[in-house]
């Protein structure tokens, strides 16, 4: 394994997912849905598999997904060509991937806000580029973003930046100002932006999610990643797609389609459909995975967590001092023995462990029955 | 986009299979069937699909899949670990770019067989490493891979080697002789293979796929990689896979796991059970496609073309010469328009234009009346 890659020889997922299995434990470590998604996109896959889709899709993608993109992304008042400003990857993984490695080369920065998805910092690895963090900070009790502190990471070497709204694994979701704010950084220091949304769907209460591309002067700089594996439960479909500037779509693109080609033929007219048809069905999603989120908030707080607000996402983050407990990373590997339960500790999202040492991240993206097995179980803790 | 893909913008598949399009032209270019897979693989697929298989499979792959392509390798006399020694890819492009993006880095030399699938030379150059290319050398008829000359380019830099055998391009099929010596070349060098053999089940007349990992020294070294997507007509379903051993497959799926995390959640149930039960119709198909490849070349052969043999894959190839064209590239993208067929110049694929500018590449992996109208029309050409 070549030394820039060393760090990244194993994803806390697979091995918490592994744990969780071999000890039985409820897993609330990796973030997936135990139902499906909508019966119609389901049908309409099984349609796309008797219909004659089972080889290579286009490069950049089947056009009706294209088309449905374009359609479902024109919510946000930005409209794509199809033709030339989207193309579907293998998930919004790949779209990162692709996009760091299309972007970014030796010598470039790439500004990444801290706590980050782990893929985030092996994909700025692969491409050779040198990662600077930024920690969201604290603030009225929510995780913030700190646009003067990406301000003071920028250097002549910062050539984007990779920002993740609503937030995984805080399950903050970035205010208009914050967007804003940070939308003036990029602009002043001529940053492309790579934003991964695929949590778009998945906002609560009050909250909205605002893409960074809508903001003054950032149209022609962000690349907007987002997927159908968080808004239609397919995980494992892995369909996910980027919009942007002709431009940067045929850059992305150029590594893209060097590093899978096309994938899951056969599913891209299933999202297609959902896209087009299914957005009640999200609607049901949102307001069940808000439900979810304060049954498994409150029963956090009752086995003695303190936790912190979830805006969106599939996660909630708790700390693990009122417990009696320093390390969430040690606890985290124990829980399941312990008392049968998994989760992921937040420090290893981090290049500041110490700071993030106490935050344990608990998906709620489960069965009711499946929380309250977890939430009785975590009661054992105290 | 970064320097080092500057050359990669576009595929020649994506813009002659485009350009197929918009002429009407009958598209030899792009290799894909044109018709589906066992019927018991895709009834498979939509169980899968209804069976809740839709949420990320394991990292590595799902257990079954895994468990099928152990299986299907050890007909070649190699066990491997389904737990350790196998890797399920998005399709064979996946498996490539990961083993270069996990093996090599700037300042390594990887060889390359000239003329090579496009992929190959984008994903060297995503690594950030530099190719060496090794022309296949004309011998009593056919391409021969000339391991002597393999060894002329091995420098202290050479890290790896990529083999792609049955060939495409070509059709040639690497004989035991020659991977032999060029097994021989890698032990005295201590060179990593890497080996794309995903035409491993299209090899017609008397000719023998022969993997490069059961070559005395050659297990310990070998990334195999192979696919579903010719074996049982699902090219579009991208499910690849890597046997290696635990070490090798590590290193790749650090790479990998954050290049798409996983893909095509439900269909890899569905190749493992092609793998598992559909090796008749494989045996069919491999019968159908020789009788194609003799149809395509004798159509060829009469319309004019100087044809070569082809002992293995989708694809024949042709001299252009004695029909009085000198410029395989330039007929290539007036075909479509002038007689309304598309196929696909060799020398796209090769560093040396030159010696490779009067060979032009046709699929025959299609029914048998669309090859008829093909060379119908191409008897146009004289
Ligand atoms: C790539 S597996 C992780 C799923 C997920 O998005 C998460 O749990 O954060
Ligand atoms: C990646 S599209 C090309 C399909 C193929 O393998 C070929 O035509 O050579």
């Amino acid at each position: 394994l070549v030394p820039r890659l060393r760090p990244f020889t194993s994803t806390i997922f697979a091995e918490m997912t592994a744990l969780a299995a071999r000890t039985g434990a409820v897993n609330l470590g990796q973030g997936f849905p135990d139902t499906d998604g909508p019966s119609g996109m389901l049908a309409a896959a099984k349609d796309a598999l008797y219909g004659g889709a089972n080889q290579y899709p286009p490069g950049p993608g089947r056009p009706e997904l294209r088309a449905a993109i374009a359609k479902h992304r024109a919510r946000y008042g930005t409209d794509y060509d199809p033709d030339t400003e989207i193309l579907v990857t293998a998930g919004a993984t790949e779209a990162v991937s692709a996009s760091l490695l299309a972007l970014t080369e030796p010598g470039d920065e790439v500004i990444v806000i801290e706590p980050y998805y782990d893929s985030y910092a092996a994909a700025v690895a692969m491409a050779g580029a040198t990662r600077k963090v930024v920690s969201l900070v604290q603030r009225e009790g929510r995780f913030a973003l700190d646009a003067d502190a990406v301000r003071s990471a920028v250097t002549p070497r910062t050539r984007a930046v990779l920002v993740n709204s609503p937030h995984n694994p805080t399950g903050t979701v970035f205010t208009r100002d914050e967007l804003s704010a940070l939308a003036a950084v990029c602009v002043e220091h001529d940053l492309i932006a790579i934003t991964d949304e695929v949590y778009e769907h998945l906002v609560f209460d009050d909250n909205e999610h605002v893409p960074l591309s809508t903001m003054p002067g950032m149209g022609s700089r962000t690349v907007s990643i987002s997927s159908a594996g968080k808004t239609f439960n397919c995980t494992g479909w892995k369909i996910g797609w980027v919009c942007s500037t002709p431009e940067l779509v045929a850059a992305v693109k150029a590594a893209k389609q060097f590093m899978t080609f096309v994938s899951g033929g056969p599913l891209q007219p299933a999202v297609a459909y959902a896209l087009d048809n299914e957005l009640d069905w999200v609607g049901e999603l949102r307001r069940s995975l808000e439900k979810k989120r304060d049954r498994l908030a409150n029963g956090l707080a009752e086995a003695g967590f303190s936790v912190w607000p979830s805006a969106g996402t599939y996660f909630v983050c708790a700390d693990v001092r009122p417990l009696g407990f320093d390390d969430a990373e040690e606890l985290a590997w124990r829980l399941p023995e312990r008392v049968g339960v998994a989760a992921v500790p937040v420090k290893v999202f981090t290049d500041h462990p110490a700071e993030w040492n106490h935050v344990l991240r608990f998906a709620f993206c489960k069965r009711d029955n499946v929380l309250d097995e977890a939430i009785s179980r975590l009661h054992k803790l105290a």
